[in-house]
């Protein structure tokens, strides 16, 4: 118990000891650059936060309905308006009318929860029913770190140590889209030399996104080959997902569309998720908003229910407001907790999993950078969340990557895995201890007693990147803020990095295939 | 609409604009220092989140009865023990147990909501009933701020700095303890001149320490004068509050349960705060130090109503964790929070009002801070806090008091005001907003219609120390990151600092007061 009782800074002895239990098995799975909790993807037990009363639920689903019947969605995909013609919709150039029945019947349609299976089946992911599930950042343009200390354009190299942060932290569950655009690969290839990484660098749950036929295509393929699936076994369940946009207010673009209507037709999972910034592109208040982007989600997913019925389909919530000061969008504030909730409810309301995001407007791995984070995180488990896109990475509305950024916000994530731990409520006689209480009496300590002795190894939470000594070992042992002590994490984490095992086979498939499609040129970049 | 739609950096515009709003009257009554919006202590709308199944609440309470009844609890209080044995309860030397019959009893007669009265009734507090009350840091020994760059000790310069924190920020209710402890006032007569600068450089309700007769009548008075009240305006209704702690496990000492018996019969309010630090002082299990917790609190709120039937008491939570590293105090942790939320489940249990905090492990105003704070008070939302204990200023465990932490800490205290801002979730035709819906369509957007125009200087919440600019703009206005931009917002409040008016004839009974109390000596220092 020397750990518990001697001198405040024993991390080496605590450590050592630690490594025999389960924080010691998952820090040698990964290579032993950070102590954390095993993969066990959090079960949300906790009853939502339901700001809306059943009228307001009511007023919304009304709202969006005749938006949809009276208004309409542009849909600038041919394709799309011949199904929705065919399934009695009324279409009027690109604009398309669709009744609340329809709407209702189709929704109906979507499963309320699902699985994504990827290479590696150990990860595989249970979508809905409670299970809440994290991801990385996703498209951020450029990157910052404490070491450059400048805004800088992603490249390959830097979109691989994302990748490495995505495998190495068991609270992150999916790798989302491009943790940062890499500006330094060509567009036509880009696809092929990202998915090459993040299909070899991590073995979780993949995205591809609904950029054109041939990406699409490219990804569902590159997805199978990495699993040495056959095509049939590739379509059986799905593997992987695309996550939508649409283009607020009131519009569905091609490609989006289209990559959708190519993935759900080979078994696979689609997000549609509006960006309805309330002041800029939907309207000023937050239920009109919220109200827009149900309209949008419900109008896209009805029309992939007419498709394939029961394709598994999530509806994001990106609805957040503008700063009134710069125009700039906010993230975290009290109106995106509000929105996200209100959204939860609604989704629960067509019986949809729903997907929400960690995001901040901050610039750096500061303290506004985690009041807005922890305000983004935690009013997704309030709505109830499936999908947490952006969860770990995230900086200056989205503009930005940062590898520090990653390593502080998976310290929230498992934070909230361990939040969902029954062992923390439980309330049996070992857990309300009246034997110890007695046993200590009121002159004593608990730290030597058995009842502690038994449990101290996994009763507490033991962080990855916060440093709870006190001030002065603290400042002995360097000082360090913690976006310094992130860096150094991330520094260990990459620097001993081991990619997950991978077939050789189908490593070499995966390879082939992407020298084959570099050769022929890749694909088309016009769009 | 410029403010919206052009440059992304006009402060000052987008400040006059405000300045004709609600926030700007508030920031013309705190001299400018600081646009922030009106005092309006929020109301908590939020169905609580309950961990506990109703046998988990059971579990708990037959807990605390039976530690009551088999074990007792301390008091090392001889007036104490005499009122136990009064009340029929089974006293032996210092050890008190109590049926579980009486207890309820008792505790049944405190009143589940009332309100505390300060010098500036504009500034009277309901506790209980949804309503949610943020105090200032209390008690650390040591500062830290960012000029200093170190740990240094208290004086009264900084208490006063910290005070008028404690006033300027509208999100800021009550003044709790000493803010920083100062050290450079001799400990016989440091609560007169810190009261007395507590009294005329803030006007909320303020708090005794229960540190001897001595202090407690002292503070009382000075109270009593620094609102020109007579001696039965004042015990006519609260005005104050002292707040005590209990030496877990199972011991209350003598000038707490003294001080508490001094204002109750004086008709002021108590908080008795348990502080149980599960692995330590308390049963390593959350349950099992929730349950110590209550049997400590119970008891001496049982007492206290005994004395005075429907005096008014709160409920206080402060169970953690220690780290199994160092053996320091955790706080903002899973385990924490669940502990706040199961404590909220018993105060309810009782019909009691809540105690909660803010609270952090972290040594500097850094991410860690704020995910640990962050943590610790959405809990104290989520539990259904009335009264939140250092809520701004927090850090080291509360070893440090922190100026630029405070700032920052206000920061999410205001967003939390805005969160329960009703406006947020309305659903009335004008906030699902179907005609500006219609009106913009697919191809416009929001800024510029009269909808936007009716609402957009209200419609968001507007931050303090939060910079939402875009990087580039972050950058060029000299890349500050939070607790830099805090700082500074620490020295404009401060050093335009007006104290709050106050009746001359009131300022001087209080400083003769003062006076005359410092040549009797002050109080004794043989605590």
């Amino acid at each position: 118990m020397g750990g518990m009782t001697g001198t405040r800074d024993m991390p080496d002895t605590a450590r050592r000891r630690r490594s025999g239990g389960h924080a010691g098995n998952a820090a040698r799975r990964t290579g032993a650059a950070i102590d954390q909790m095993p993969w066990a993807p959090p079960l949300n037990t906790d009853r939502p936060t339901e700001p809306l009363t059943d009228e307001g639920v009511a007023a919304i689903h009304d709202g969006a309905m005749r938006v949809l019947e009276e208004i309409g969605i542009e849909f600038l995909n041919h394709e799309a308006l011949a199904l929705f013609r065919q399934a009695g919709c009324t279409v009027e150039g690109t604009n398309v009318r669709m009744g609340r029945e329809w709407v209702t019947e189709m929704v109906a349609r979507a499963p309320r929860t699902f699985t994504l299976t990827p290479r590696n089946p150990e990860r595989r992911l249970t979508v809905g029913d409670g299970h809440l599930l994290f991801g990385n950042v996703s498209s951020p343009p450029s990157w910052w770190d404490l070491e450059i200390g400048r805004k800088v354009p992603g490249t390959r190299e830097k979109c691989a140590d994302l990748f490495r942060l995505t495998q190495a932290f068991n609270c992150i569950h999916f790798a989302g889209g491009y943790p940062v655009e890499p500006v330094d690969l060509p567009p036509a290839t880009r696809h092929l030399d990202v998915l090459f990484d993040k299909l070899t660098l991590t073995d979780k749950v993949a995205h591809a996104y609904s950029l054109g036929p041939e990406r699409v295509e490219d990804v569902m393929e590159m997805v199978r080959l990495a699993a040495g699936l056959s095509h049939d076994d590739f379509a059986a369940t799905p593997r992987m997902y695309t996550n939508i946009n649409s283009t607020s207010p009131l519009k569905h673009d091609y490609p989006m569309i289209d990559g959708c209507l190519r993935l759900i037709r080979r078994g696979q999972a689609v997000i549609v998720t509006p960006f309805t910034l309330a002041g800029a592109m939907a309207p000023v208040t937050m239920a009109g908003a919220v109200t827009l982007s149900i309209a949008e989600a419900l109008s896209a997913i009805a029309l992939f229910q007419w498709v394939v019925p029961g394709c598994p389909c999530v509806i994001g919530t990106f609805t957040s407001n503008v700063d009134m000061k710069s125009g700039a969008p906010a993230f975290g504030t009290p109106e995106y907790m509000r929105a996200t909730q209100m959204t939860g409810q609604m989704a629960r309301f067509y019986g949809l999993p729903l997907r929400a995001s960690g995001s901040c407007a901050a610039n750096v791995p500061d303290g506004q950078a985690m009041w807005e984070t922890s305000n983004a995180l935690w009013s997704a488990v309030q709505a109830g969340t499936s999908f947490v896109y952006h969860a770990a990475g995230w900086l200056e509305g989205g503009l930005i990557a940062s590898p520090e950024k990653f390593v502080m916000d998976c310290e929230v994530l498992q934070m909230i895995q361990r939040y969902f731990d029954p062992a923390l409520t439980a309330t049996g006689p070992g857990d309300i201890a009246l034997d110890a209480i007695r046993e200590v009496g009121s002159s004593g300590h608990y730290f030597g007693i058995q009842h502690t002795q038994d449990r101290y190894e996994t009763a507490f939470y033991q962080p990855i990147a916060s440093d709870w000594r006190n001030f002065e070992a603290w400042q002995t042992a360097g000082g360090m803020w913690s976006a310094e002590r992130a860096h150094g994490i991330y520094r260990r984490i990459v620097d001993s990095f081991e990619p997950p095992p991978m077939d050789p086979g189908h490593r070499e498939a995966l390879a082939d295939f992407v020298a084959r499609r570099k050769a022929e040129g890749g694909a088309p970049t016009d769009f």
